[in-house]
């Protein structure tokens, strides 16, 4: 079960991360150590050739890791990105940007996830990321 | 000498990039395979502990290696990028972000370019980013 | 259903891939863009610590991504590795080492894939990679 | 000035890292955070196409930066790779591998490196890499 629920995430992300807030970057689905995550379609997210953009969806990708990390820790707002590695694997069509995250690693330093995304309504992914997560010393110790 | 201005790569980002635009991004010097790129402090892209956000740096980086593209090919908008793998080093204290790319490689297919990135007035690197971009078709038949 | 046996891959192996020979490594299973491919234990493979090398797994994440592409594409010996990213997540006790690899994407010019590697009888992940291939050109042209 | 010398390092590569022993590979250059390494020729390298494997140079990157880490912490051999990240960028052809490794952070609990690997005696890179270690706590508290 999450230790963190959606509004609580919602709340989070207003008033702590604007830049999410503003990519319309909204979690859907909270498990532990599994999250579905969407970005509502905004045509300023488009590029040369009418697809979304990459940076798009790292800030997807990375927010999608931060809140899978939240639903095992709980509201550690400290845990920082230490590393992402993103490879796009097709043209992303202008829509919602759908991200599927699962943890793959949860430890005393450092969490890594992975990160699926796909547009809503295709089935193909158009990018694969990896994630690494720095965890506080503080939390640390109680894992 | 770079096959690219300040001003078209200017024009290009206003009308072609406005995500990048809107995350107050602007090439400062553009050298053939080597740019300079800034973006301007916006208190939006802070994140909880009051540094600068991973993924406002994760679209500079990625802008600062298109941008690096450019000088050699010229006005090619179509250059997608393939991939992006970035660690971060530092905390970022607010300020202007200034990132410093080269091209590694520019083959037929790819070219391969690394990006560092520090806060304007501050020494330290905060972030280290390596990026791919896949070169359309028709170019790569003219390099 | 795979386009290489495991016969003709271990013949390539012997033949045309002396480093992963003499690494211990062998395909176990060649599905469709699926594989499971093991590296025999050898005591030169232990780091300081007793613990197996990273280079070890990152060589057998090479060769179990390529397994997956020949599994899609036949015998196209000159696909090479664009770019590989690797993760390691815990530390790897001596033993067998066991990599899972599935292809994520196969397009006319690149491959990528994933790989979750973990020690024979173990349950947990060693270590996570994400690796893209480049396709030659002729073949490219009949994908 | 590095903390180690050309020595100690040959002595605790043929005692504990028998792999990258057996892959030829020794330094050349300790200064402090920066080091040249090379990788001896040998026909077990080559893969289809006659060019240097890919792994063989993920090998050579990982040990380069590792002994980068040890030129600042000296004999620590319990530091381990964290990550790996390498884009292949040319064919490399049969030669000795030569790479050159940067220290770009050394942090209490994580060090950064990047690598440039060229083949002995031609000016193009083959591949460009960037590398994290964990360090260990006892470690880190000194540092």
């Amino acid at each position: 079960m999450s230790r963190i629920t959606l509004d609580e995430l919602d709340q989070l992300t207003r008033e702590k991360l604007p830049f999410a807030a503003a990519c319309g970057i909204r979690a859907e689905r909270l498990d532990s150590g599994s999250v579905t995550v969407r970005a509502i379609y905004q045509s300023q997210f488009l590029r040369p050739g009418g697809t979304l953009s990459g940076p798009l969806m790292m800030a997807l990708a990375d927010y999608a890791i931060y809140a899978a990390v939240l639903t095992r820790l709980g509201l550690v707002e400290m845990a920082v990105t230490s590393s992402l590695n993103i490879n796009f694997l097709a043209k992303a069509m202008p829509g919602d940007l759908i991200a599927e995250a699962e943890l793959i690693k949860l430890g005393k330093r450092l969490a890594v996830g992975s990160v699926d995304i796909h547009v809503a309504g295709e089935p193909n992914l158009v990018a694969h990321a990896t994630c690494t997560y720095s965890i506080p010393s503080d939390i640390a110790d109680t894992i």
